[in-house]
Parts: structure tokens; sequence; C-alpha cells
């Protein structure tokens, strides 16, 4: 059975706390009426620290789409290597035992894929099938777990590599004054992570069933306008809603594999925000602490979109193990408005003997 | 086994023609020392018209990223529902019979994807999985049919809508005039496609073997410089060379299979130029006419990028079907450079009866 092996997480140097995102957004909206609800919108998120690829000062200047896509390019090729290096060490295999890379970034673009750099750089073999998917956001992290799950099922004893880019820091518009611009200048961070889907063997998370889910008619709820400046993101306000419509999806979801998804061992979700994460809570009703994961992710490096899941994910890998066969839920939520969902078992038995 | 049904097919509805083209490059280039060669260059290209989405005055003039990728999201939203519905016509299937949607566009880009307003507005389901892929280039067409086969084993049974929208001229940068511009000026064209994987039934190829190739450290070759202007596109003169490495790997992968790739039934091959489809005839020791519908695709629409295999296996479907069990080769080729394979068997008969 697929499995989830430990992931790599790794956060750029530069790092801006909480007060200095309130005093960096008391100068940037000084003296306008924007002002008092930034700050609010900045302390709700409960993010007390972000990591970002370049110090504040350029992080907050636009040198224009040129430029700032030759960042992301650089530092997505700086950044990965080692956090690649890592997950496969957690795997406990080298760079030609993977069959396939999925590459989620949402915050730059190039094509080719960094894949084939990384294909041609690091080792892996020429065979090696390439999935970059640019366009799924925060719920990417998710999609690429299942993905690898489905290309595992379809080629068994194959391992995908995840390895997720989000320099979000090189998103960032100056100029935006709209709510969900206030919103998200305090709330996403920069992060890499990576992490293996073994097709035999390994310790981790057996990936037991996969499923997608669009509400109806929020196609423009979390959406980038593409400008001659990059991406743009635009945000609903309706967005810190939606795990009402979706905690039922989740119920639905795990009952179909005769499972309580108010009742399980542990919880992978994206913290998109606070709101989502008492929400989700609510809705499923279960207790806040389920989340822990998600909330110590949140609060450390802000939202790191499609490196959440596997984020959270190591912190629990770095918890105390959970039980053999333990049942838990990975959910990533995003653009769309799409849930990318998973249920899985905790495995602790090294099971390559058994094949 | 997963069965590729017949594509549909749909160019837009202005056309330039080789004449035409000549005439724009003899204005662009006036008095310029560039000229002879793109006129030499575009007239080797074989293509006799392309149809493009807006007039050609317009198209010619560069309006800014913001408007271009305006149209493109507009476009794409006219030109691909009623590809799709003959697809799914084609395929016999109705838009709720879909579990999956990989959509390919490497010419604009949009988050969400085109998939969550596809899914909204014609009648997929909520639960449909989104595969969209932005970062393939021209072997996305190949990718697409490769991770639709994939999907389908993972999920024995499910059926798989590919699309694949490729507005090459929303990306036409009018200062360009380095050897790769001045070719791709008089290269490529415009259209949308979309075919159906059927898990089980219908008529096609049966889809048996797929693998990917990636040829070492030419990952600079065929790329975009992402840039405040858009996409610009940069090819290496080393690219129409290409066939003669992958020629050989297109040799191993089908001797995997115990076929023979110089003596199959039907070929389905990316037609990036005519250099590509020579030297390949060349390679493989294979009469050139058994390119013919990738020719025909080549003259009459350009290179359609990620369409063109989509194009080229509905000019099989057209023709005198093939025989029962007859074997075919579908091969995309694109940025990396990376070479996306299948191998596939013809079958008339729906099994579904037998199931």
């Amino acid at each position: 059975m697929p499995r989830l092996c430990k992931p790599a997480v790794s956060a750029p140097e530069h790092v801006i706390t909480l007060d200095e995102t309130l005093a960096f957004a008391e100068e940037a909206h000084a003296g306008k009426p924007q002002l008092p609800l930034a700050l609010r919108l900045i302390r709700n998120t409960g993010v007390l620290k972000r990591h970002i690829v370049q110090p504040i000062e350029k992080t907050l200047q636009h040198p224009g789409l040129t430029e700032r896509n030759r960042i992301y390019e650089a530092e997505s090729k700086n950044l990965t290597p080692p956090v690649i290096e890592q997950a496969l060490k957690n795997a406990d295999l080298a760079a030609r035992d993977i069959d396939a890379i999925i590459y989620v970034s949402c915050t730059g673009f190039s094509m080719p894929s960094l894949t084939a750099w990384l294909i041609n750089n690091l080792g892996f073999r020429s065979d090696t099938r390439q999935i970059p998917i640019a366009q799924l956001g925060c719920a990417a992290g998710g999609a690429a777990i299942n993905r690898a799950h489905d290309f595992c099922l379809a080629h068994p004893g194959s391992n995908v590599l995840i390895v997720s880019c989000e320099l979000c820091s090189l998103c960032y518009q100056p100029t935006a004054d709209d709510i969900g611009s206030l919103l998200s200048d305090g709330l996403f961070g920069d992060a890499v992570a990576a992490a293996v889907v073994r097709g035999n063997g390994g310790v981790g998370i057996d990936l037991e069933r996969n499923a997608s889910y669009l509400i109806p008619h929020t196609e423009d709820w979390i959406s980038y306008a593409v400008k001659d400046t990059g991406f743009h993101f635009q945000l609903d306000r309706r967005v810190p809603g939606t795990m009402e419509p979706l905690a039922p999806v989740l119920r639905e979801f795990a009952k179909d594999h005769s499972w309580d998804a108010g009742n399980l061992d542990f919880y992978i979700v994206h913290a998109g925000g606070p709101r989502i994460l008492d929400d989700l809570a609510k809705f499923l009703e279960v207790d806040r602490q389920v989340f822990r994961h998600s909330w110590a992710t949140l609060t450390e490096y802000g939202n790191i979109a499609s490196a959440v899941v596997l984020e959270a994910a190591r912190r629990l890998f770095e918890e105390e193990t959970p039980a053999q066969d333990a049942t838990g839920l990975i959910a990533g939520f995003g653009p769309g408005i799409t849930a990318e969902m998973s249920l899985g078992r905790w495995s602790s038995s090294d099971d390559r003997e058994l094949d």
C-alpha cells in the first residue's frame, strides 16, 4: 500500500514577527481609512512569525515581474535540493529510486517546470515522470499526496517524490489595499517542503482512499488576477466560512470508508487561517487540539500554501509516534474552492520483507 | 483497459495563410538584417495556414500582460465548451460520467485552473478530480494521455476527460527578433482539443504502456522567460536535432513491450516542425508517410502545442479505421526536453458487455 513517509521542510532565513508586520502595516497604510481594519486582520491571523526569501525591505518593493520571477527561479533552485535530500533520506531511498516527481508551486511560473532541472542536477533517472501543478494553490499539497497515491496504485511498487515550493512573499503587491490583500499581507509565509510516497515499505501513513470536492460556484472566491505586475491574490470575504459546507463532505468521505470523521486518531489539515481551523473543529465536532499540528504551522510559519499539509504532517511524525493502525485524515483546501482529501492509517512496520 | 476515444478539435475563426505570414514578416523586419533569415525560416515550417483567436492586426499588437491574460481567459471559456461536448459525445458519455479532468495549457495562466469553471458550468460532478498542467508545453498532450491512463489504472472503471487549450498567438512578442522567435512567429497556431480516456468500453486506442524521458541537460533548450510582458518563448537551435537521441529511446520503449518501434501500424507524434518529423522517420527507419496525420496537422494548423497529438489522433479516427488490434505509438515532445510516450492497440469492439 502507498505510504507517505516523513516530510522534510525548510523555511528561508529572513524572519518577520507579528510586531514587525504590524509596524510595517502602520507605515504602509498611515493616515488611510483601512489602517484599523488592516491591524485587526493581521492580529487575528494567529501568525507569530513568518520566514521570507528576501530581507523585509526588499520584500516590500516590487521590482517588476521580470525580476521577481528571476528571484523565484533562483531561490527555488537554492532552497529545494537540501529539502529533497532530507525527504529521500527520511524515506530511506535514493534519487534513482524515484519514479515520478510531483512539483507544486503557485507563487511563480517557469516552463519547463523545475522538475527538469531537479532531474538533471540531483541524480534522478531520465525516465522519471514529471507532474508539475501550478494552479491548485493551497489545495495542491493535498492534491500532490492524492496524485502520488494514484500513481503508486497505477504502477505498483513505484515511489513518488512530492515537492512543494511556495515563495508567497514574491506575490506581495504594495499597492493592493482591498480586504483580501490586507489579510493576506499578514498571513502568508514562504517555505519549501518535500516528501516521498513509497509504493512498498517505509514508515508513515498508508494511503487508503482519496477524493476531491469542489464547492459549487465558488471559482471566484480565491483567485489570481494575472497582471503585468504578476499574480494578484484575490480573496473573497466568504472564504473563511467554507468549512460549514465542507465538513459534511469530509464526514461523507470518511463514512464511505466506514470511518467517522469526528473520531479519528490524527488530523493533518490545511491551516488557511484561524477561522478555518476553529470552524472545522466546530462542524466536525472535534476538540480544537486535534488540529495542533496545523495550529503550530500557522503560528510559526504563517499560511505556507501547499506546504502546510506537509509541514503539519512532519510535526505528526516528530510527536510521540501514533499507534500502529491509528486512523487519520489529510485535507488540503484551496482555490476552486477545492478540498483534496485523503484517509490513511499509521504504519510503523516496514513491510518490505512481506512483499 | 483504458481506451482513448476519438478527440474533438476546434480552431478559432481567424485564419492567417503562409503568404500573409511572409507579408507580415516583410513589414515587421523591413530593412533589418534578420529579414532573409525570417522569410526562410517561415517558408521552411511547412505551415500553409494557421488559426488565431483574434484578427491578425490585433494579434500583432501587445496590449500588455493584464489584457492578454484577460483575453486568454475569456477565449478559453468561449472555445472549450463545444469541444468538450463533442469529445463526450464521441466517447458516448455525459459530463456526469467523468471522474477527472486533465487540463493542459501553457499559453496563459489562471488560478484556479479553468477546471473549476468547467465543473461549475458544464455539468461535471463536484467530486471530479482536477489535474491542471501548465508547464509541460508541447509535451503536455502526451503527458495528459499518460496521466489519464494512470488514473484509470489507479481507479478501474473511471473516465478521464483531457482538455488542451493552446492560444499560442497570445504569446506573440512583437519586439523579439532572435532566431527562435523568428521561427516560432511562423510556426505556432491556436487550437482547442479534448478527448476522453474511458476505463471501460468505447472505440479507440487501448493504452497499454506509457513512459517519459528527459534528454539530459537540455532544460534550457525550450523555455519561457517570464517577464512583465508575459511569456517569451525561447528556442535553442539544437532543438530540431533532438530526434536523433530520442529515436533510440522510443525503440527501447517499444522493445520493452515486445514491439518494434520501426514497424507499427499507426503513429501519432508531435509535429514540432518539419525537421522533427523528417528526422524521426529517418532514425526510426520508417516511411515519412506514417506521420501523415502529424504532417496534415502541421500544414493546416501549424504547431498547436499540446493539442497536436489529439488533432493527429482525430485524423487517425477519421481515416479508414485501423484493423482490430493494430499497434501504434503516441508521442509528445516538448520542454525539458521531454518525450511523453504511449503504446496502444486499436480496438473497435465495445467491450462493456464483457466486463
